[in-house]
Order: structure tokens, then sequence, then C-alpha cells
């Protein structure tokens, strides 16, 4: 029979065909990374230890998670990020994806306002697509979302009597442009918060990916007015698929979320397993990834160095597991992606990945995180050959002349 | 700082303070059953092997969740419940209520019209609230949803040009009255589907659990037409706190639902345990169970008819995990649950899980999944004397009269 759809619902999705060769897209890792063998050893103890409490729903921790975990989280982020938690403020995720889902579920209606950064994660801006929110971007440098802008905007929302509901930030490690924001430029953007009386949404899922270490304090740790939501995730650090995410919001606002979150819990193996794995591994297993992230990041620029040479343009990757791409304005990345993907190899087109989409169409976000250094070599090098051949650009390859 | 909330928004929920001592609610299972070492084995086994591939959202197995997963439940339905569906029609999802969610997303908007059965699942009812959705009950006996009823709702409706959106039936342990559906009307029920051009929803997450081992072939089964979306779950028979279910659809259907599954896939750790786990161990495990639930059956029965005598009406149970009991018109079950909470005896009142909540003011639901046989004895005990110390009955307790 034919089914009758929602207004919500899409065109139908494609039956799954298997990962491309060439797979620069999406926030998949290192997968030879993964610490399967002490997870395994992790869940293992901990099953036998205390496994039967999964016969009733939220274990013995209740509906916001399994409470080891909860107290990991808040002395790792009291170590990492300076901020200061109690695991009753933390709720336990499917990932930071249903963080995000539930504190728009939470504060937001169609027709609201939402401040973002100018060039975004593709996932939320579609998320607040999908709401009917406006969302407006404002303009990202080295340093990340210029504070003299946000001022503008809300000045000028203040204007029209629009109060948005937040401000959504990536601070440190920025999706897609990968900078970190320096310490001033967070106080700057609580000031703001306090001035136009909006709160600030802080999205910290790639903050332990800064290769060298160091990572600066939270925006949350520098707020003493609980003006600050907060997510992260144990996907870029773990593992994608384990999805587990966590959402940080005071009282009483964690009272609003949790009701709507509807799944009767997140996954118990999951959560039980990190719990049991993190206080003994995190930190040397950081320390053991972060190194291969960043020989990744170098294969990543030696090869857009060698195969499109001053075509393309970015800044020196210092953190995570993608890279922001702006290459001569001749290119159409949307049209470079239709062709690419039917050869094999999958980018980001620019437009997908920012607020003002035509204005990116010469910019790719090429993930490294998951190929390995010489499927990134070779795809880097194939996809300047697509790409000279629908554009005539790069020109050059390594010291030859492209014909 | 004050957030303004959304109108999706509640009230602020309590902060978690522990089960109650006779907790008589929520689809919690025997604590011992649950098979913690197995699973601890089996995930050794599947992590060690192939853990790894969780370095990618959707491992090797791409957006409907762990292939070996979906094919043992394939494999398991097509004995157990006559289904024949191929993995490619199985998504897997974070409990069955995520796959309610989905089906409601991509079938529901607000103003829209569905059937349900006059007794139900209270959080089916209540998501379909929040939608705005209108339901209709259809009146129960003891072989579950009445066939001349919904025949005559469909012609009133269609009557009024209302082609409801699904006719959601539990049609193997109907929840809350615990009733299977005999065969014929489940051909019936597909007769009316045909004729009024109704897709069913049938949600079959009990059906393991009856206790002679017997379950009749799902409406699924006996569905030529793909007139039937299914859900299922693991909840009820290895552990609810590992959020695994399963949502069954035909393409095209299925390709409309997965874009609607916005958290990048449910836990991989559950997907890849039971994938190792169910092959081997499902049928010993459920045939190990199934006597334990009936031996809480029979001690919850046993209390009744001790404590509350003929004031307590019931079917006997043949299944699940849940008794469905109706007490003397002059009970008000809401205030007995308000009082009976107070001293730590929770249970769902009768008026939650009804279409018609005020004709249901007389009746509980009583889960016996959970607790031991001594605190169902000492549960019911204490209910008895709470309910005669508020309404007056039972008045006898055993052979003594109450005072």
């Amino acid at each position: 029979m034919t089914f009758t759809l929602s207004t919500k619902a899409t065109a139908s999705a494609a039956p799954y065909a298997g990962l491309p060769k060439y797979h620069f897209v999406g926030g998949n890792i290192d997968e030879p990374s993964v610490p399967a063998d002490d997870l395994a050893d992790a869940m293992a103890t901990v099953l036998k230890r205390e496994g039967t409490a999964m016969g009733k729903y939220g274990m013995n921790s209740g509906p916001q998670g399994y409470l080891p975990l909860r107290e990991f989280i808040c002395s790792s982020l009291a170590k990492s990020a300076k901020m200061q938690v109690t695991p009753d403020e933390v709720l336990l995720t499917s990932g930071s994806l249903q963080a995000i889902d539930l504190v728009n579920a939470t504060l937001l209606n169609a027709g609201d306002t939402v401040i973002v950064e100018a060039g975004n994660y593709a996932g939320a801006l579609s998320k607040l697509r999908a709401l009917g929110v406006n969302y407006i971007g404002i303009d990202l440098d080295q340093h990340g979302m210029k504070m003299d802008a946000l001022e503008t905007t809300l000045e000028t929302l203040a204007a029209q009597n629009i109060t948005p509901k937040y401000i959504f930030t990536i601070p440190t490690v920025q999706n897609p442009t990968g900078t970190v924001m320096p310490v001033d430029r967070r106080h700057q953007m609580l000031a703001l918060s306090k001035k136009f009386n909006v709160p600030i949404f802080e999205d910290d899922c790639y903050a332990d990916l800064i290769f060298d270490g160091t990572r600066p304090p939270a925006i949350h740790a520098l707020d003493t007015e609980n003006r600050v939501i907060y997510c992260g995730t144990f996907s870029k650090t773990i593992a994608p698929a384990l999805r587990v995410g966590y959402l940080i919001a005071p009282w009483p606002l964690m009272g609003h979320i949790l009701p709507l979150k509807t799944d009767a819990g997140s996954g118990a193996l999951e959560q039980m397993t990190l719990a049991e794995y993190l206080p003994k591994h995190f930190d040397a297993h950081l320390a053991k990834t972060r190194p291969i992230l960043q020989a990744k990041a170098a294969a990543l620029t030696a090869a857009l160095d060698e195969h499109f040479g001053a075509a393309a343009e970015y800044d020196p990757p210092i953190a995570g597991i993608y890279l922001w791409v702006t290459l001569p304005k001749s290119v159409n990345t949307d049209r470079l992606f239709t062709v690419a993907a039917a050869q094999g190899v999958v980018i980001n087109p620019g437009s997908e990945w920012s607020v003002d989409g035509p204005a990116n169409t010469h910019r790719i976000r090429i993930c490294f995180g998951h190929p390995s250094i010489d499927t990134i070599k070779d795809g880097i090098a194939k996809l300047a050959d697509i790409c000279f051949q629908e554009f005539g650009v790069p020109e050059r390859s390594g010291n030859i002349e492209r014909s």
C-alpha cells in the first residue's frame, strides 16, 4: 500500500551501498586507534560486577544516565576545561546530536531566532531549518566568532525587539574552520550574553583533539551566572559508533530537558564500559591518538601542497579531524562534489557548511581522521585530477604542468 | 539567567531520588535473569574481532544498524512469528520508543487521526497528545481489539472523509490487558486495513513472553500487501537498559524514515553484543526466564486473592510482565496512586493507561517483572491496607475482617 507521509518527511533515502573508497566526510576517526581490547576488558569487569542492574531502565542511576560516567565527566572537565560541574547537571545522551536536539526542543519554536557561526556544522544548520528557526551567521576569523560582528547583530536584533534564543558556538576547534577561540574573546562573548540576555550553547565536541594537548577553559568555565549550556562527546576521542555524548545544563533547565528525552535512556553498555575504561585510560589514549591525527593532518596538507599547490589555501591544522580549504573562485564545489563522488572521492562542499552557502561554493571541508595516510595521498591526487578536468585548476601538480 | 522555553517544554522534572521500595511500574524485568556474564563473553569476542569498526558511524553496516543483528532478527522472527523479512527492511533503534517516535514523525501531522486500542500504553498515548494527533480508542475484549467496533469506527470516520494514518495495535500480550489476539481476528484486521486503506502499526514488544512459549503469527506475517509497520525490542527479553529495539517497514517507507533518525545511529556495543549473544543463547534464555515471570505472576495473583479477595478482578495472566486489575468502582486509583506512592508503593492508575481515563479510574496496572516474589507479597499486602484505609475496600484480608 502507499503510505501518506507527514510534512516532516523528506524524499526517500537510498539503501546503503557501502562507503566510497576515498571517504573524506563525516566525524569518523582512525580505526586502528579504537581501543577495542581495553573496552572489552572494561566491559567484562563492569558487566560481571553489576550487569544485572540493566534489568531496569536507568539501572541504579535514573534518567540522566550511569552515575559513574557522569562523575568521570565532571572530574575530567574540571581538569581539562576548568569547568565546575556536578553530576546532577550532566545528562548522558545518544551522541551530541541528541544533545542538540534536546536543547532545540526545549528552547525553540518555529519563527524563533538563534545566532550561529557563519561557517558551521551542516547537521546543526539542517536541524534548525527543519524546526523553522531563523539562524543568523556571525563572521569568523582565525580566532573564531568575531565579537564586533556579534555585538552589531545583537544590537540590530534588539532594535527589532528580537531576543535570540541562544548563541551557538564551537569555540574550541571550530567546525569547519578548526580555529580555537582565545580566552579574552570567550569573556567578551559572556559579556555580550549578559548585556543582551541571550544564553550561550557551547558545543565542545573536538576540544580534546588539539594536537599539542593544550585546551583553553571552556566558556562554561568562565561563566558565573548559569548562562551556558554545554555539550560534549566521546565520539571523536573513543569511537563515533559508541554514540555517547553529554549535555550539561543548570537546574531547573535540566528538569525541563529530561521529559523531552523520550527514549527511556541511552544505551547502558556504552555508559558502563566507558565509565570503567576512561578513568584508567583516557589521558593515555588521547596522548596516543593526537599524534596519529596530527600525522594524518600533515599528510593531507602535504598532499594538497603537492597536488593543488597555491590553488588550495588553508590555515595550518592545529587540531581535530577536518580541514577547511579554499579553492580558486572558479571552482564550484557543489559540482566538484557531484563529479568526484561519482568517482569514489567524497568531500563536503563548502556551501553546506556555511550560513551563506553561495559565498562558500569555492570551499571544501576535508575530513582526515578516518582514511589512512596512503588513502589521503591517493585521494587528494585524484581530487586534484578531477578538479583540473572540471575547472582547469590546479594548473600544476607538483612541478609538472597538467594537461 | 532565566531561559525562555519552547511551547513543547513541560514543567521541570524533579531530580532523581531512587526507586520506591515497592516499584510495580515500568517495563523492568527480573534482574537476576539478566545474562550479564554471557553478554560480557559475547562482547569480548565481538570487540576483539571487529571492535575497531566502531571508528566510523554505522560501522560497516550503514545507517540501519549492525547487519548481523538485523540478520538475526529476520531469522528469529521467521521462526517465532512466521514473518518473512529481509535485513534491509529492519532498522535498529534505541528501544522501541524510538521506533514509535520515528513512525509518528514520518506519518503524522498535528490534526491527523489515528486508531488505537482503548486500553493502551501510556507512553504511546502521551506521544500522540504531544503531537496534537487525535486518537480514537477501540474497545477490547479477552481477545484484544474488537473488530466490529473497529469497523464501525472506520465507517464513521470514512463518512466524515477522515482516513486515519494508522491502526496502532499490540495484538500479542496487549498492554495493559495482557490478551493475545487470535489468528482469525488478525486476518479481519488486515481485511479492514485494506477496505479502509489504513496501515497497521503492530507493536510486538512482549510477544516472546507468553508463558507457554506459543506465539501466533504476527499480523505482519499474514500481510501480503506491505500494509504493516512492525516494531519489537530486546528490552523485555534481555534487558531494558540495553535500549535495543527495531522497526520493520517496507521500502520506500524505510527510506523516508531513515532521514528522521537524526542521532547518527544507535549504540554499537549493544548491537554487536546482542548479535554475538543471541544466536547461541536466545531460545534457551527465553525458556529459562518465562517460568520465572510465570512464578512472579502467580505470586501476584495469590497476593491479590489473599489481600483483596473478590475486590480485585483480573484475567489469569498468560504472559508478560504486567497485570490489569479492576477494583470496585468506589476506588479512585488516581488518588490511590498518590497516597500509596507517598508510602513507597507505586502502581499505574488505570486512567493513564486508557483512552477514556474517567471510565478506568477503578483499575490499576501492576508490573510484576522486576520486584522479587517477597516484595510482591509485601507490596500487595501494603497496597490493600492503604486501599482499605482510603476507600474501605477490600473489607477482608484473607479470612480476617479489616478494621
